[in-house]
Formats: C-alpha cells, sequence, structure tokens
C-alpha cells in the first residue's frame, strides 16, 4: 500500500461510521439506492466486495483540513459525511443528465433501479447531507453550513454550463472558449474539493483567512484533477481507466485539451475544426486521427502544463496557510497521488 | 376578492423581491426553468399572464407564522422563500418520477424541458432553498435550517413511500393500510406546511413550544388538505378541478378514499377488491363504478370525517399556541379556505 493509499483508508475508518448511519437513516428503499451508489451492495443488497467503492478523497479532505488546523479529525466528521453525499448525489444526478450508463465498471443507478427512483434517491442523498451538518454539535455549525449550501450552488451551475456546453458549436462563434471550460471545471468538480478542505478547517475553528487558503487550495486541486482526467479521457489507458480508448472523443465531450487545441489557430486545429464539422460520428480510425491532430495541435500539452500550474497553485495555497506540520505533509501526499495516475 | 385572496396577496407581495432574486441568483438556464415552474413565465421566458402561478400557500403560512408570535412578517421571508423553492423543486421532481406530463393545466418541467434539464432545475432549486436560509441574518438561521433540513428528509421519505405504494396490491397481504397512507401525506404534504410554519415562527424568535404546535397545526393541516384533494381526486368538478372526472382512479392512485373502502369489508368492498383485481384498466363507466362502490363502502364519508378531524387538530393547535390575535385569525381564515374547495 502506497502512504496515500493508507492515508485514505485511515480518514475512510473515522467517517465510515456516521456516514453508515447517514444512510441508514434514509427510507430503506432510498438507503439501498444509495448503498448501490457508494459501492457498499449490489443491486440485491449483498455486500460489494469488487471494488466499487469510491477512493473517499473528498472524505479524506475534510478530515485532513482539520488535522492541518491543530483539530482532531473526528471534528470534520459531519462535513466529511456531507461531502461524500453530496458527491454521491452528483454521480447519481449528472449520470442521468448525461445518459451515462455506466458507472465505476457497473450498471449506473438510473440503469439499475429507473430513472425516477434514481431521482428520488439523488434527492435523499442532497437532503440527508444537509441535515448530517446542519446537526453536527459545536459552536462553527452555522458557518459550515453556509459554506456547504454555497457549494451546492456552485455545484448545480457548473453542471448547467457543462450541460449546455453540448448545444454549442466546436469551433466559430459561440465556441466553447478554454477560459470557459475552466471556469465549469471549477464550479463542476472545483468546488466541491475546496469545500472538503474549507469544511474541515471550519469544523476544526480555522479563522477565514486560513479557510479560504485551504478552499483555494481545494479548487487549484479540482482543476488539476480535471485535467488529468481530461488527459486521460483521450489519450489513458482502457486498462487503467477502465474506459474505452478515446472515449472522451467518441462521447463528443468539449474537454479542455479539444478546446485549446481547436483555439490554436495552426494547421492542425483547422483540419479539426473541419473534422468536428463533417464527421457524423468520432470513433475507430477517426477517433485515433482526432486524438493526433489535437496532440499536434498543443492540445495534450498544454493540459498537462494547465495541470502542473493548478497542481503548483494549490501548493503555494498549502504553504501560506501555515498549517499543521504532519497534516501538511499528508494532504502533500494526498494531492500528488491524486495527480499521478499514470499520465 | 375572498378575506383569503387578499390575505395571500398580501405575503405574496412582502416574500415576492426576496424570491425573485433568489431564482435571478441561479444559472441563466436553470433560473428560467424556475420561472417556468413558478409560473411566471412561458418557454420562452415571456411573462406568464395565464394564471399558472401557485396560490403561495407555503410563503403565507411562513408569513403569518412569524406575525402570530408578535414579529414581523419580514422576518419570516427567508423562510417563506425557502419553502416556496422547496415545494417547487418538489412538484418538478415528483412530476418526472410519477410521469405526470401536466402542472396546472400546462405541460410539466420535464415535458417542456426533457428529463435531464428538469432533474437539474429541481435540483438548483433545492440548493437555493437551503442557500437563502443559510445566509439569513438574524440569531434564528441556524435553528431555521435545522428545521428545513428534517423537513426535506421527510419530504423525501413520503415521496418515496408514495413511489413504492404502486409497486403494492390493492387488498389482501401487503396492500396499503390507511395508516401507512396517511402516513405518507404527513410526510409528503404536512410536513412542509409545518415546516412553513415553524420556519415563520422561528425566525420570528418563538420559543420551542410554540414551534412545535405551529408545525403541528401545519401538519394537520396538510393531512387535511390531502384528503380534500384525495376526493376532489375522485368526485372533483373537472369544471374546478382542471382534471379529467375521476382523474385517481383512472391513474390507478391509492388514495385514502379507495384504501378505507377496500378496508371496509362489506359487500362494495369485495367488489371493489374483484374489480381491482381483474380489470385491465380503470377508466370511461368502469371509473364511474368504481367512484360508486368507494362511494357505497364508506370512502368518501370516510374521507370527509378524516379531513375535519384534521381541521379541528390543527385549529386546536392553533388555540393552543396562544398566538397574536390578528394573526391567529387570519390563520384560521386562510385554514377554512384552503378547505373549502367545493367538496
Amino acid at each position: 500500500m502506497t502512504p496515500a493509499t493508507v492515508l485514505l483508508g485511515r480518514c475512510r475508518e473515522l467517517v465510515r461510521p456516521a456516514l453508515v448511519d447517514a444512510v441508514g437513516r434514509l427510507h430503506p428503499w432510498t438507503g439501498e439506492m444509495a448503498a448501490y451508489a457508494l459501492g457498499w451492495a449490489d443491486t440485491a443488497g449483498t455486500p460489494d466486495t469488487g471494488g466499487s467503492e469510491g477512493k473517499g478523497v473528498r472524505q479524506a479532505l475534510a478530515v485532513l483540513g482539520a488535522e492541518a488546523v491543530g483539530a482532531d479529525g473526528a471534528d470534520a466528521v459531519p462535513g466529511a459525511v456531507a461531502v461524500e453525499l453530496v458527491h454521491t448525489f452528483s454521480l447519481l444526478h449528472d449520470d442521468i443528465m448525461d445518459a451515462d450508463a455506466l458507472r465505476r465498471q457497473r450498471p449506473a443507478v438510473w440503469k439499475a433501479y429507473g430513472t425516477g427512483p434514481a431521482v428520488l434517491a439523488g434527492d435523499a442523498l442532497l437532503a440527508q447531507a444537509v441535515a448530517t451538518l446542519a446537526e453536527a454539535p459545536g459552536p462553527h455549525t452555522a458557518a459550515a453550513v453556509r459554506h456547504l449550501s454555497h457549494t451546492l450552488n456552485t455545484l448545480v451551475s457548473g453542471q448547467a454550463e457543462d450541460l449546455r456546453f453540448e448545444e454549442r458549436p466546436w469551433s466559430g462563434p459561440g465556441a466553447v472558449e478554454p477560459e470557459q471550460y475552466r471556469s465549469m471545471a471549477d464550479h463542476k468538480t472545483g468546488a466541491l474539493l475546496g469545500c472538503a478542505l474549507a469544511l474541515g478547517a471550519i469544523l476544526g475553528g480555522a479563522p477565514d483567512r486560513t479557510v479560504s487558503r485551504l478552499e483555494r487550495a481545494g479548487r487549484h486541486l479540482g482543476l488539476a484533477f480535471q485535467a488529468v482526467d481530461d488527459i486521460l479521457g483521450i489519450w489513458g489507458d482502457p486498462r487503467v481507466t477502465g474506459k474505452p480508448v478515446h472515449a472522451d472523443l467518441r462521447q463528443g465531450k468539449k474537454t479542455y485539451p479539444v478546446l485549446v487545441a481547436l483555439a490554436d489557430g495552426g494547421k492542425a486545429a483547422h483540419e479539426l475544426a473541419m473534422l468536428f464539422a463533417t464527421a457524423e460520428r468520432i470513433d475507430g480510425e477517426t477517433a485515433a486521427h482526432v486524438a493526433a491532430l489535437v496532440e499536434e495541435a498543443g492540445g495534450r500539452t498544454e493540459t498537462r502544463e494547465e495541470a502542473r500550474r493548478h497542481v503548483d497553485a494549490a501548493h503555494r495555497a498549502l504553504r501560506e496557510a501555515s498549517l499543521a506540520h504532519g497534516a501538511a505533509q499528508e494532504l502533500d501526499v494526498l494531492f500528488t497521488h491524486l495527480l499521478d495516475r499514470t499520465w
């Protein structure tokens, strides 16, 4: 086990009883769907040992956020539960909206249980996330709930931006600009990672300035994470990612590498724009050709740079926050682990 | 205009600017869907003057809840906004789950904008409801958010119970008992009406005992309201309800009048059970026959009694709460108005 795996395991152990309790307080039916979505059980309710559970990054960030400000990791548990539930809610509803049939190599909840029930399960997770945090003891609950609710608005906005990208042209007037993609990723991915760290810090009693810096670190982590994800979505090894080769291209996703390639203005960018304007489907050899053009137009290199910029900014924000030494080191370990995914 | 209409109008005027502001802070696309769902605009964004807007009962209850405990109605505005947004969220998502294509004689949001966007719009409304309340000024915000989040859990549970009723037999082992229906209605309808009054009282600084009594009044009001709704769903005049005659029977809804009729044990109940077990569809003459059998087995009378019991209990809870005289009278007016719907 790597240090990061040990770390994620420790945080998961700490948070697990409260997370199990929160799911256990749902209506049995929505609880069953929630357990499935969390990778704890299959559709028959049998414990799932197939490794369908998420890494638990968000709960770990919440715990480390509290420890980093000198508090006990246990203080962050209601925040950790809230961000894990919100994350599960957003995957569940996003899969409906994006018509994604698979999630972690299993049928998505809407495929396994139907769209209506999946909408309900997401609602139940979101409601329970807010309730768990709102009922947390201690003097910092109100500030934590305020932060979470602000993040929820941001998260939903990010998903709205992402869905609207689908309607827009690949190039020319109205095309999605790389900066608009960055803003979407910040809202859709960065905000919740930032919130996880911030909730830990808030519940740990940190001053506003420290909370802001940790939040900023989390948001940059999210942007770096998304950039890596976009690279893997095109050039990732299917044996590692569990997705088909060129998956994002086949799905017609307007991701950062493609957008910066299209915005490059050179010969490859022009060919790429022409191809998107004329090709009926991007698959097989066309996908391989598109991937090569994106790379030629600098899309891969620039996305890697983008990731590095945000990793650096994340580490800088951590250093500026003057954190407890051990926890700061663990955050560094976790950040590095998250971004070192075979790219 | 009746006194109740004047009252609802006064509360709507008071809450409107904050509600418009809350919707205006959403992503423009979800904001457009929210405005449509609230009956403010058509799908082209043109202001809707066709009377598609709801009565605004929940916002009025929040305002009157504050006034009833001697506070300024304005103190309740963040709570009023929250309950209206939660109500709109729940209609929007419930219509998806129930595959209801019409809402207030217009296409439901999922019909007008698609299922995915409707899921998103509901999420946006829910998130904004929590955020609006969490950001309210004053010393009672944390208690109000706690109450709202508890209610959200209850509301989602109620919808889960309701959806599960569909899978169960009309009679025999596993049939829905009238008491289970009452519990579902309390969760799905009563909880939010109770929450509206409670939030007004909490934000108005009332002691816990008063909050509980007002909440109880609202929950009984909800149960009475649901009973009246169930009567109208079978015997309502289509020109008044805007729904086809015997609408609930045609849709196969397991409502209170039918469940108590089936539980009656007499001859009509047996014929009814047989009919549900064998009829492929309930429509036309079959629906009229079912309605007659439900009435013969006491379903209509007993549901009317049920409504009266809850109206009485609601008024009793109001009296026990020792409220400001004027506001208590207005609550009486509103309660009576809501239950006096041509039955």
